[in-house]
């Protein structure tokens, strides 16, 4: 039974991660289940076995993306009490997440609107959700008295990391630690620092995760 | 004749505005031509007498943008010379021009992979330039011996603050003046600053454009 449930997971592991990949490349509405069927090898009737429609299976990307993002970090967060260190975990792990899931990301930006209904509230909450902890990760350490207005400030953040899947290349750009250090430095301490304060960067070496959500 | 071509002008303004709202709300590839006709009123063989293809007309669409930006922000640049001060010329500039057209800034984002061959090179070139012009301004005011990498500063203050598409919203969240100096002072000072150099921020009057780059 283990090793059936194995087989079913590591199975719709690769479905998810196929058409991720072509949702990304062709869009959502352009691509169809045809594609994914020829691409993944699988056959309609299979695919069919493992979500009901075209958008379940979009649903399925997008709830998987969130759910491993934000467990995650609460992971992370569960061993780390001070402050300016949490941040730098969330930093890292935001951005090692989605620079080794690039094509899940530009799915996540551009294919939200897609969903409806249930479906969509599922993923918002999820969304919302993350981005809560995330928040308070970050008005933990805001200095009393604070002028920066709270929204403005964490999605000026998320601005600054989800962008990456516009500009970022992993083999020709600096590597994953020296992004989240930068942007981490350049959040906290400003460019006019010049990342003054880069002593007290640690990359988490914890943060290597498998290069793939979608891999076991 | 003068008259005739403001005519011209002006319904090719209408059909762009018109066209990049159906694109951002539908997509670009669900979008039809004949959904343009429906909203704008115009026929089909008369909306072919502006353009000869759709994706002419997301050409259109995209390098009125980048060059009503870069003119902007070449008009304000040439008046000022303090490093500052056309650093935050250029943010405000930037939050302004995109608030104003949140939904020219979608078809931007999303669409511009549906661009192909010389339509994608010349938008391509001149999003490049504007970038170069910004990170020049950016440049100008780096610390000496900054540790920070070059691209990955514009492009997280180009993150920072085209990302305000997924979020901000002019009637419930904070003015554009003070987004614009939140992320200027976020940007530059950092989070843990608090905006304590907040004094030294002044709005530009100068910045105050018509709600939409296509009202003349």
């Amino acid at each position: 039974m283990a090793e059936e449930r194995r087989n079913y997971d590591e199975k719709l592991a690769h479905i998810l991660r196929t058409a991720a990949a072509i949702f990304a490349d062709k869009g959502y509405h352009e691509a169809s289940i045809r594609d994914i069927s020829r691409a993944t090898g699988v056959s309609l009737s299979g695919l069919y076995y493992y979500f009901s429609s075209k958008e379940e299976l979009l649903y399925l990307i997008q709830d998987h993306c969130f759910t491993t993002l934000a467990e995650n970090l609460d992971q992370l967060l569960a061993q780390e009490p001070d402050g300016l260190r949490r941040f730098q975990l969330m930093v890292e792990n935001h951005l090692r997440f989605f620079v080794n899931n690039m094509k899940e990301m530009k799915v996540l930006s551009h294919e939200l609107d897609s969903l409806t209904g249930e479906f969509r509230q599922t993923v918002n909450a999820k969304k919302r959700q993350y981005t809560d902890v995330c928040s308070g990760v970050l008005q933990a350490v805001a200095p009393a008295g604070t002028k920066i207005d709270a929204r403005v400030a964490i999605f000026a953040l998320f601005g600054m990391m989800n962008w990456i899947y516009n500009w970022y290349h992993p083999d020709r750009d600096v590597p994953v630690a020296k992004l989240a250090e930068d942007m981490s430095q350049l959040f906290l301490r400003g460019f006019l620092t010049g990342a003054a304060g880069g002593a007290e960067w640690r990359s988490g070496a914890a943060l290597e995760p498998s290069p793939s959500i979608w891999r076991t």
